[in-house]
């Protein structure tokens, strides 16, 4: 169980008053870690903790994890218990906002119509919001990254698999049933067009995902024709091509040609000004620089700007940590009316 | 030239003294023809009228042909000159509707910067609007066809080539620079990945555009093999294909799978829960009902559903009057207030 902290101010406090009055935690539970962060009313991250969720699946065992977390970074910011005003978490899947339910993740999690935002009120007793991971990454980039002041962009979370984080008008776009952005199926040349059994990766991201992206490599992987492991990950990959090996290169290319058929189809739909890669895969500069040539290289008539996340691996925790102010603003507004 | 009329309601008189008191214009511009429709203030269209644009490439010179179109039409509903409160055009381009420019047509008319709001005020003398095409007919489908109550759905429009109409929150989405639904150019497998000349078609029109499904029969054709003639039209080699002809339904098949392909691609970006095709190919029942039958075929979890267009042809024309009714009833406030 590794465990981290560090400060951070991700915004100004508009009023240092109410900034030490209240505290927040904002988490970002993935397939492979939980990630904590305890803010303060004016967005500033006090403390981080994180914790491996592997072989914890359960809803129960992760809300139990949190709990020793909140309780860890209370301790150590040398805060009562009841210091908190409202949490807020992403998961890795298809969320029902309104209703606070995870309505089903990926395989990594493998959770069916969790009840989240109520299991997090019942455990901390302050008010709890849910949302997608890709979404509070959005969030995040909008409200403390390179999306600041940008009412559309695409936020393209690369990390195992691949998801979109849409935002039109200032505002997510969720979709009729909450699954707005699962891009990770989009079909696109030189994926396969076969229809995907649920819970395996989808055509997309079986070529630009950081699960598709090892298996690229290891089906053209020869001991002469490298000195990385068989068993490399994609960023190990990605840096292997920033040093000129061939074999890297074309895996490179091929992730960066896919992800290019992504952000043109994205871009001919919707007509956003700005995509933002995230994701431990997705803010690799190699992988950026390779796509955005691609994409000149098609020379369309209305290009789209392509940057890497400013936040990195944080964007999504930041979200939350947003998100969660969110939640305790909105009380204190229902309390006080 | 040719020229038709008939009469239809498309909505009810809210107010009958209202409805007689003005009447309205709605103009469709295509590569092809030029239609018209007068309605008066319910919506009821009193005439219709339409004429070849082959060869009237210049806006000026499809504005003399709309003058003609016009009077005609008034002298035959017996209204004096001075009848109009408004006129709308939808142009097949990439239209600034705040500005009321069309900034880019296809190849068919070849239009730039074309301020055609402009020009219709200076030739009629009343408020005009101007927007694209296929959104035009979105906001047709969604007043009075098949769309009526849905505040999201994608509408398609397939003819010569295919472009969407998206309706999110019960608005046009747009886009950053007005391109919005320009999905000709669509990246889905089979489809060629190389860069498109401008004015060229799209991968995605070459195989499910009306020209593009042409050239695939053109491709396959054999004497042998067919009696339909080898320049047939999109159309008749679909109705060709209902007569069972090997052939013919193999371009179908190809043209149904790659629209699939589409929506589905669409379908995982914006979760819209219904598309409703559109346009002279798009409207055909033999294209409706095997691109359903493929995209049922995927079993995905979220299944959009698909319908024809029940205005058919006319989703643009009413489309165009329902905005000309909208801007005789914004210069009726502006006036009262």
């Amino acid at each position: 169980m590794s465990q981290e902290r560090f400060s951070t101010l991700i915004s100004s406090p508009a009023n240092t008053q109410e900034a030490a009055s209240r505290y927040v935690i904002g988490a970002d539970i993935g397939g492979t870690n939980l990630r904590l962060a305890l803010a303060d009313g004016a967005g500033a991250i006090l403390g981080r903790w994180a914790a491996s969720t592997a072989g914890t699946l359960d809803a129960t065992m992760v809300l139990r994890l949190m709990r020793e977390g909140v309780d860890a970074l209370l301790r150590e910011a040398s805060l009562p218990p009841d210091s908190l005003s409202a949490i807020a978490a992403g998961a890795p899947g298809v969320t029902n906002v309104d209703e606070g339910i995870v309505i089903a993740t990926s395989y990594l999690l493998g959770w069916r119509d969790v009840p989240l935002r109520r299991m997090l009120e019942d455990e901390f007793g302050v008010p709890a919001s849910v949302d997608n991971d890709v979404n509070l990454a959005a969030i995040g980039e909008q409200r403390a990254g390179l999306a600041q002041g940008t009412n559309d962009f695409v936020f393209l979370a690369i990390g195992t698999g691949i998801g979109a984080g849409i935002v039109l008008n200032g505002e997510i776009h969720r979709g009729s049933v909450w699954t707005a952005g699962e891009i990770g199926y989009m079909l696109v040349p030189g994926a396969s067009d076969a229809p995907v059994k649920r819970g395996d990766p989808g055509a997309l991201e079986f070529l630009v995902g950081g699960e598709g992206i090892k298996q690229q490599w290891q089906n053209r992987w020869s001991r002469n024709a490298t000195t990385l492991a068989k068993d490399a990950t994609a960023t190990q990959i990605f840096d292997h091509a920033l040093e000129s090996n061939a074999l890297a290169q074309e895996v490179l290319q091929l992730a960066a040609r896919t992800l290019s058929y992504a952000v043109y189809n994205i871009s001919l739909i919707l007509n956003s000004p700005l995509f933002v890669l995230g994701g431990s895969v997705g803010i690799h500069p190699a992988l950026e620089d390779a796509t955005r040539l691609v994409l000149e290289e098609r020379g369309t008539r209305v290009q789209p700007k392509l940057i890497c996340s400013a936040l990195g691996a944080d964007a999504q925790l930041i979200g939350a940590v947003f998100l969660a102010l969110e939640t305790a603003n909105k009380q204190t507004a229902l309390a006080e009316s």
